[in-house]
């Protein structure tokens, strides 16, 4: 196994060395993938949970997959039902509403799909958005398109991290991380 | 909304109604997903880690993405790591392992990817694979392939269900599912 350079982060009170990765020439970012950590799963849930107590919500929605633990753990502690948008149309999604987005991880487009059933029942309920990390915005943006025109409403986003020095001040989140550029 | 025709099941004294799909001409299946389904993943992963009590297990492996709340919440059960197999390869990926399978519900072919960092981590271990739903076996398949060639050794398989009247004995299963022919 390749030994790789990281960044250290402390969230919820849990220590993680995030391995640096190259995204584009010159620019690097660290990688902080929850599948497979339970532990950082129950402390970022926990403390998320924690800041959205105040907030009115009704559904919680994330976009496949990496997320998935989160908003299933979020889902457990505050009685919320939640919704996994996803990256493949599969027959069983029936009439599906689709959004497209670009990842920062690959560079490449994708498309967000919500099936016909949590359409239905997402129309005029109060949504939080979740994810794990969010950066460009891309992936928030999609499953924005997609929750609006399902007839949801936004009221708030989360995140356990943001990333890069844009404006956060209207997510939810336990701390940023750098984007590394030469 | 389409009204479907359903398919009820009581897994873990849960009653569900699942809706029929067509995935090839005169052929129905009944569609789980537990994306979503807090209640019956919290009844489903307790049940499967009880029957896994007497299994000498050290990680849990599946693949993206319906299972991924089951096994995050066996893992926090049960006490046990585990890994999620990936549909897509993204560079943090590293020095991956990958195979090929068919999915019952596209009919298409995916591949699975086993990163670097759970490659390393799964040699010499004992691995029990987890899945939502075993039906053709090609999944399951391409699960065995990386572990194998990642060193792990398999020593159970566990799911929510099984699908069709192949012999199933060597899966923990909670019920099996019907395929609907016509």
């Amino acid at each position: 196994m390749t030994e790789r350079e990281t960044y250290t982060v402390v969230i919820a009170g849990i220590t993680r060395h995030l391995p640096l990765f190259e995204v584009a020439p010159g620019v690097r970012i660290a990688i902080f993938n929850m599948l497979g950590d339970t532990i950082v799963v129950k402390a970022t849930a926990a403390a998320l949970a924690e800041q959205l107590k105040s907030t009115p919500a009704e559904v919680l929605v994330t976009a496949e997959a990496k997320g998935i633990p989160l908003i299933y753990e979020m889902s457990a502690l505050m009685g919320l039902p939640y919704i996994v948008l996803r990256k493949t149309y599969k027959s069983y999604m029936g009439d599906a509403i689709k959004a497209e987005t670009v990842s920062i991880t690959t560079g490449k487009p994708q498309t967000l799909y919500l099936d016909e059933k949590d359409k239905a029942f997402i129309k005029n309920k109060k949504a939080v958005l979740v994810d794990d990390v969010i950066s460009t915005g891309s992936t928030l943006k999609g499953m924005e398109q997609v929750v609006e025109q399902a007839g949801g409403k936004i009221v708030k986003t989360a995140a356990v991290f943001t990333e890069g020095d844009a404006d956060w001040s209207n997510v939810v989140a336990l701390a940023n991380l750098p984007v590394f550029a030469e």
